[in-house]
C-alpha cells in the first residue's frame, strides 16, 4: 500500500513536472531584441526547479471532474508563475537575501538585481495573459473567474500581504495566531487558490467546493508548519537552500511557539483532518490524499 | 476656441483625478495588522499624485459608447495601478534610482526598499482583482477581455520588456527603430490599453477598433517623443522629478536621435494624425482631441 501510494505520487509529480517544463518553454520563447536577457530570467526562474506542488494541487483537483488537461496544465503554468515570481522577488537583497534557490544561484545573483525584479513582474503578468486566454479557455466566466481567485490570492489580502508580515516579524513578536494568520495568507493563500482553481475549471458551483476548501487550508498550514520543520531541523544540501534562517532571526514561528514535537503533532493531525475532508470523492482522490501526506514527510 | 478646449481638457482632467484619488481610497482600506504598512505604502504612491492620462484616455473612449462611469472609472483604476507599479519598481536603486516622484521622495525613499516592491507587486494583483470583479462588470467576457488586454500590455511583450530594453540602453547603440519599439512597448503599451479598455467596455467588436487603436498608437509615440524633450528641455520643478538623466547616461532617445526641432515637429504630426483618426466620432471624440493636443504641449 506504502508502495503504491509512492508510486503513484512520484509518477504524479514527475508529470507535472515535466508538463510545467514543457508548457513554460513554450511560453517563454527568447526574443531577438535586448528583451532576450529578461525572457531568460524568466526561463532560468521557471523552468527546471522546484517541486510544482501548486500545479499538482490543480490538475488533481481538476482531474476529479474530467477537465481537459491542457486546460489544467496551463493553469497550473499561472499559480506556479506567480509562486516563482514571488521566490525571485523574495530572494531579493533588500527582503531575505538570498543566494541560492532549488540548488543553484538566485536570478538576482545569476542575472542582476533589475532583471530579476522585472522578470518577476513579467511572470506575474504572464499568469492573467495565459488564465485570460481564450484560446486556452472558451468560456468567458472561467476566465475570469481563475483570474479573480489567483489575483486575489496573490496580493495584498493574499501571498503579498503576508510576505508584509513576514518581513516586520523581525520586530514584532508575533503568538500563535498571529503565525497562522501570516502563513495563512503567504503561503495557504495560494495553495488554496490552486484547489480552488482546479474546482472552478471543473465548473464546480461555490457551494460545492467547501470540502475541497477546508481541505486546501488544512494542507497550507500544515505545509508551513513542516517548512519551519525543515528549517529548523532539515537538511541544507537537500533543501537547496540555507536553512536555519529563522532561528538566527530569532523569529517566532510554529516551531518556536509550539516545539517540534507539538508542531509536528499539529501538522499530522492537520494531513488526517484534510484527508478525511475528501472522503465524499471516494479513490478519485487518492493523488490529492498522496500530496496531503507527502506535505509533511518531504525533505526538502 | 482655445479657451473652451482648454476648459473641457482641464475639466477632464480633475475630475478624473478625484474619481481615482476616491476609487483607490475605497480599494485600499488599511488594515488593522502589520500589513498597514504595505497598504499605507500602496496608498502613498497610488492617492494624490499624477495626471492620470490613462484612466482619462479609457473614460473618454468609453463616454463615445455610453459606458456605466463607475464601470469605466474602475477600470481606469486598474491601469492607474500597473502604471504607478511600474514607477514604484523603476524609481528602485537597482532600477533608474531616482528620489523624487510627482514632487514627493519616492515609495522606497519615503518607506524601505522591501516594502517598495511589495506595494508595487500588490497594486499589480490589485489591477487584476478589480478587473475580474463580477460585482463591477456584469459580463464575464467583459472581465476576461479586460484583463487580457492589461495582462499583455503589461509583461514582458509590452510595459515590463520596454522597460527591459531601456535598462540595455546604457550599453546598446540604438536606431531610431529600435528607440521607437522600445517606446511602443515601455509606454505605448500601457496607453494603447486604455483605449482598447475603453473600447472592449463599449462591446466594440475588434475590427471595430482599428481607428481607435491607430489614434493609441500615435500618442502613444508623441508622448514619449514629449517626455523625451522635457527630460531635455523641460523644468525640474514643474515636472516634479529630476530631469537630464538621459543626457547624462549618453542615452539615445528621440531628440538625439532627431534633434529637437525634429522631434517636436514629428510630435506634432503624429498628433495632427491621431486626431484625423477620430473623424468617424465626430464632436463626441472632443476630449480625446484635446488630449492628443495635451500630450505634446504639457511641461510636466
Amino acid at each position: 500500500m506504502a508502495a503504491a501510494t509512492d508510486h503513484r505520487l512520484k509518477d504524479g509529480l514527475l508529470t507535472i513536472q515535466s508538463e510545467i517544463d514543457a508548457a513554460f518553454d513554450l511560453l517563454l520563447p527568447v526574443p531577438g531584441d535586448t528583451r532576450a536577457r529578461l525572457v531568460e530570467a524568466m526561463r532560468y526562474a521557471a523552468i527546471g526547479g522546484g517541486k510544482r506542488i501548486r500545479p499538482l494541487l490543480l490538475t488533481a483537483t481538476a482531474d476529479l471532474f474530467g477537465v481537459d488537461r491542457h486546460a489544467a496544465v496551463q493553469a497550473g503554468c499561472a499559480v506556479e508563475a506567480i509562486h516563482v515570481y514571488s521566490l525571485i522577488h523574495d530572494d531579493l537583497p533588500c527582503m531575505d537575501d538570498d543566494d541560492m534557490r532549488h540548488g543553484k544561484a538566485t536570478v538576482h545573483r545569476q542575472f542582476d538585481e533589475a532583471t530579476a525584479i522585472l522578470a518577476g513582474d513579467s511572470l506575474h503578468a504572464l499568469a492573467f495573459e495565459i488564465l485570460s486566454d481564450s484560446k486556452i479557455y472558451g468560456d468567458p466566466f472561467i476566465r475570469a473567474e481563475l483570474v479573480s481567485t489567483l489575483a486575489t490570492a496573490s496580493g495584498m489580502n493574499g501571498m503579498a500581504g503576508g510576505q508584509m508580515m513576514d518581513m516586520a516579524a523581525d520586530d514584532t513578536s508575533y503568538d500563535l495566531p498571529a503565525v497562522t494568520r501570516l502563513q495563512q495568507l503567504k503561503t495557504g493563500a495560494l495553495l488554496a487558490a490552486s484547489v480552488e482553481m482546479g474546482a472552478v475549471l471543473g465548473k464546480v458551483a461555490p457551494e460545492g467546493r467547501a470540502g475541497l476548501h477546508a481541505y486546501s487550508r488544512d494542507i497550507g498550514l500544515a505545509f508551513q508548519i513542516a517548512d519551519d520543520l525543515l528549517d529548523h531541523e532539515g537538511d541544507e544540501a537537500k533543501a537547496g537552500k540555507a536553512l536555519r534562517k529563522d532561528d538566527e532571526q530569532g523569529k517566532q514561528t510554529f516551531v518556536t511557539l509550539m516545539g517540534a514535537d507539538g508542531a509536528r503533532d499539529q501538522a499530522r493531525a492537520l494531513v488526517n483532518q484534510a484527508i478525511e475532508r475528501l472522503s465524499p470523492y471516494g479513490d478519485d482522490a487518492a493523488l490529492l490524499i498522496d500530496l496531503a501526506r507527502f506535505v509533511v514527510e518531504r525533505d526538502r
